[in-house]
């Protein structure tokens, strides 16, 4: 008999309603076995087709033993995109079964980022967050605005979203869902800075520039505050920045790799901690109610790949998808 | 509407019967491209599942403005696996639309990859050996031998085969293929040597090892005669090597990798050329009728890439494969 694989749509992926507490659970489960050096994940290589070189295409391979995981996410990120009516980001994920090197499954990825990136942001915050942290803060109320608003929901006694966007059309999806899914009480703020002072939790969440933006200025970030930066350091006037205690981020080789090689991260402080060690304990994560602290998490492949095996089981069970000859 | 894409399998991706004479011409596109500079193509990282390090899971990233061509193969090579009845190759490959970096199509790799690796061998034959090439003898009759002789084929009036290989049942399926289809003589022999002495043309394509088997001797390659070293430098001894006039790769950073990182390649000579240089000019190729000459081209990302458009066209044309909602 010819081998099957199993193929999921963006929409079979989220019909297997794999829930966003346990993407974090896997996720921790993954940063665990990446802190203890348990995880094969090479540097993402890609191509930049078109003028200027935004345009990318990532190779993000990746191998966690203990999660029987292996495969690949095939990622692209377009700019001009939306222009068209297109998704920024788009592409495919391949998952491998390790016994074989055949493939399982290939899944739309777009569910799966949206969802692990705003996981990873939860967990940064489970150990670098107050516990009871209980208003939020977002700025750029996108997918990743919302799936941050989700995934902090999921482990903070959260009440009120302070929510700054400059697309009204944006703000208005996201505070239907923040109001009538989580049952928050939501703000629309014009200042930026009211999406900033006065909150437990932050998440920037709006484009990632080279040249950073700057908007939030010192001083605007209270003592105790956690941020979550999903635009890296996009959104920081350097001064603001050197405010930190903690500055923190996912993996140090590709942080460094964005420093060094690609000119993101300019005069950012010293990276503290990788989210690997605050999960395993080797670094502490908060240690005083007034600390500020900071993720600048850049999304990993094992990640990816530590999901995509719930959805994997999920679909075969629920019967969703559609299984092709290889 | 839903963005679809086009799903092929292995057999789907054979029917759309693509000739070697078609991807050989392709892939020479491809190299003129990439000759020149014109092809964006970034070191291919894998993952490695299992004990030993011996299986892989690769991803092959690569670009090609000039044939409007982007995607990656993931492709695993588990050594284990033909005794558990599963080919050795697996993988699919993704093809990207270019202008919104959206996936295209999805493809079973493993046809591509044999006739691609070939088509690379008969590339460099037409530069390294002698055009009158008639006598051709083939180490290991499996997939690459088989296919390296389709390719050679296409170029040359082979009109004799001296086939060897260890494993009678496999050289029984290479004779009849040799005689039936491509209506040339087959002359099995029990002694290597007998398949590389008067040949005008070898292609070697056994097991890669990293230690050698060394079964050819130096004096057993004649002068003028051109070597295809799809197996790397495994079935060569140091002293039949040191008897090459020209040693050529397809891609030299790659070679470099294999041969200071992974420590395949030791003790061979300097590489002579690319196969890029040779296809654009830029180095000569065969400059003597006396000149031994090889080529160990180790497959590279720019020939799937080179390939899979036409696959993809051809599939549209002729309603092959199934489309599926991204």
């Amino acid at each position: 008999m010819k081998h099957e694989i199993l193929y999921l749509s963006q929409d079979d992926v989220a019909a297997t309603g794999l829930t966003m507490a346990e993407i974090i659970k896997a996720v921790e489960q993954g940063f665990e076995e990446m802190g203890n050096g348990r995880v094969e994940m090479p540097p993402k290589p890609g191509v930049h087709p078109g003028e200027g070189g935004d345009n990318f295409i990532h190779a993000m391979p990746a191998y966690i033993p203990a999660m029987n995981s292996a495969g690949v996410k095939w990622v692209s990120g377009y700019p001009g995109n939306p222009a068209k009516g297109l998704p920024y980001i788009n592409g495919l994920l391949i998952f491998n079964d390790t016994e074989t090197g055949l493939p399982k499954a290939v899944m739309d990825c777009s569910w799966i980022t949206a969802m692990r990136t705003a996981a990873a942001s939860a967990l940064s915050a489970k150990y670098l967050a107050r516990s009871e942290s209980s208003i939020i803060g977002i700025l750029a109320c996108g997918v990743q605005g919302t799936t941050n608003l989700e995934a902090m929901n999921v482990l903070f006694p959260l009440k009120k979203v302070f929510a700054y966007d400059t697309l009204p059309e944006q703000t208005a999806t996201f505070t239907d869902y923040a109001q009538n899914v989580l049952n928050l009480e939501v703000e629309i703020v014009e200042d930026p800075k009211n999406a900033v002072s006065g909150c437990d939790i932050v998440v920037t969440s709006g484009p990632i520039l080279k040249v950073p933006h700057e908007t939030i200025k010192a001083g605007w970030v209270d003592e105790g505050t956690f941020i979550s930066c999903v635009d890296f350091d996009s959104y920081f006037s350097r001064d603001a920045l050197n405010q930190a205690d903690k500055w923190s981020t996912d993996n140090l080789t590709q942080y460094n790799h964005y420093k060094d090689d690609m000119g993101y991260f300019q005069n950012c402080p010293p990276v503290y901690a990788e989210l690997g060690e605050l999960v395993t304990g080797k670094k502490n994560g908060r240690e005083a109610e007034n600390e500020r602290t900071f993720a600048a998490n850049l999304g990993v492949a094992m990640e990816d790949m530590a999901v995509c095996p719930l959805i994997y089981d999920l679909a075969k069970k629920k019967n969703i998808g559609t299984w092709l000859p290889l």
